[in-house]
């Protein structure tokens, strides 16, 4: 059996912590990923600019014969994935549906919160598809922009990331939600302090487990599953590979060597 | 005579400070601006890559017959320009040499100040230029990368920024600069922050006003300065004109309309 790899891409470094969640849960899998750290971020751009650099990414990996994509950004999957999934024969996997259906199977109150980049918010995706598993589900959702490049740079606990995120989860509180989404690949570096700012009864929703389990089950059924031995694991970035392997170990979990560049356009 | 525009182009909304400034000084001048709205923010990516984005920023501006070009962001200027201004007829002007010949100017102590992106502290433009009109000048020079999303988000004043602003500053305050050079065209919207942390008695260069001159000086010396009516001001972007045009009145001190959508490459 020919061995394919599965694809993954995202705007930067913030998909890496899908990847980390693929190879705990899919060790014999090669993987190749993609970061088009030359034109990152997307969460501030727009729909038709997001789907033009999505498809570019996806034709790159294409070059590589993956058998699946995952698309590692929520901007992406909210903005871009249901306009171009048809597109290509390969499966496209978002983020949005694994994280949603986690959620509505999460809350207790049905008071669900949504946080993301400017993008995500503004395209309702996450609300969209709460709605329709079960439109009795109250869903609060506000945009934290600063959230990024606080994780991006390091500023993960301490007064100042403190404010920023009592000020964008308020809404949240006032909605009194009992399960929030981290609608972004970013977000989950900052866990301990939205934890801290919402309270331990909250539960946070980091997409990236469901995400895993929903390509393992794919693969299953298309019975493309690889066996045996550890993955090969290869990282492409459009721009500034030490940037972002000066990143990879804090959303990756281990340091990241040998990251190619290479022009995606 | 035929008036030709001036171009300036910068990564996003940061050189509208500096457009700002042309129409104060330059009231009959035409302008094409051209912000990278798709590929913003620059600062965190790399010399080859910037130097590719500059090119094709500058061949658009080409497309409308500008006189000169005016390269309104800090990061261009100190990575792509020393490579760029020798390929193009068309005059070049950067941001970096009218900063620092003020700077140099107001310095008393010998103790300058630099903060600016990633990308321009680590070229050590500023550093190398003032060494080279006045070796004997001390120079400290730090990234804020903080600073840009700040001023984007309209985070301009309180306790967060105040915070994030001590802890940047705080190797300027050691070095005992009496003067700052604001190195990219976000900052200025900072000012009144930047001067609290660092005291009233340090002057901060905001290099626009010098910019506004030598464009002054080097149209007048090929004789193709605009007189009479007032001049016509045009807006392009790459992406997103509703974000640009919301942030532009922070910038340029007055609403616009009538930004259009292009594409460069």
């Amino acid at each position: 059996m020919i061995r394919r790899p599965i694809g993954v891409f995202d705007s930067g470094v913030g998909g890496l912590t899908v990847v980390k969640e693929l190879i705990r849960q899919l060790p014999s899998e090669d993987i190749v990923y993609f970061g088009d750290t030359a034109r990152v971020p997307y969460g501030i751009k727009s729909k038709e600019t997001v789907i033009r650099f999505s498809i570019e990414n996806i034709l790159f990996l294409l070059k590589h014969d993956v058998k699946l994509i995952c698309v590692a950004c929520n901007t992406v999957s909210s903005l871009a994935l249901p306009v171009i999934k048809h597109h290509f024969k390969v499966p496209i996997i978002g983020v949005i549906n694994p994280g949603v259906r986690e959620a509505v199977y999460a809350t207790q109150n049905k008071r669900i919160g949504v946080i993301g980049t400017k993008g995500t918010i503004k395209s309702r995706a996450y609300e969209i598809e709460i709605k329709h598993l079960d439109p009795s589900i109250k869903v609060t959702a506000v945009a934290c922009p600063l959230f990024v490049p606080f994780a991006e740079e390091g500023w993960l606990s301490g007064d100042v990331v403190a404010k920023v995120a009592k000020t964008y989860l308020k809404p949240l509180k006032d909605a009194r939600v009992d399960t929030v989404i981290l609608g972004c690949t970013h977000y989950p570096l900052l866990k301990p302090v939205i934890q801290k700012v919402l309270g331990s009864n909250v539960a946070l929703i980091d997409s990236a487990k469901q995400v895993a389990i929903e390509v393992k089950k794919i693969l299953g059924v298309e019975n493309s599953l690889n066996k045996g031995r550890s993955g090969k694991h290869q990282f492409y970035v459009s721009d500034n590979p030490d940037w972002f392997s000066g990143l990879a170990e804090s959303f990756l979990g281990k340091p990241l060597n040998n990251v190619r560049r290479v022009q995606n356009v």
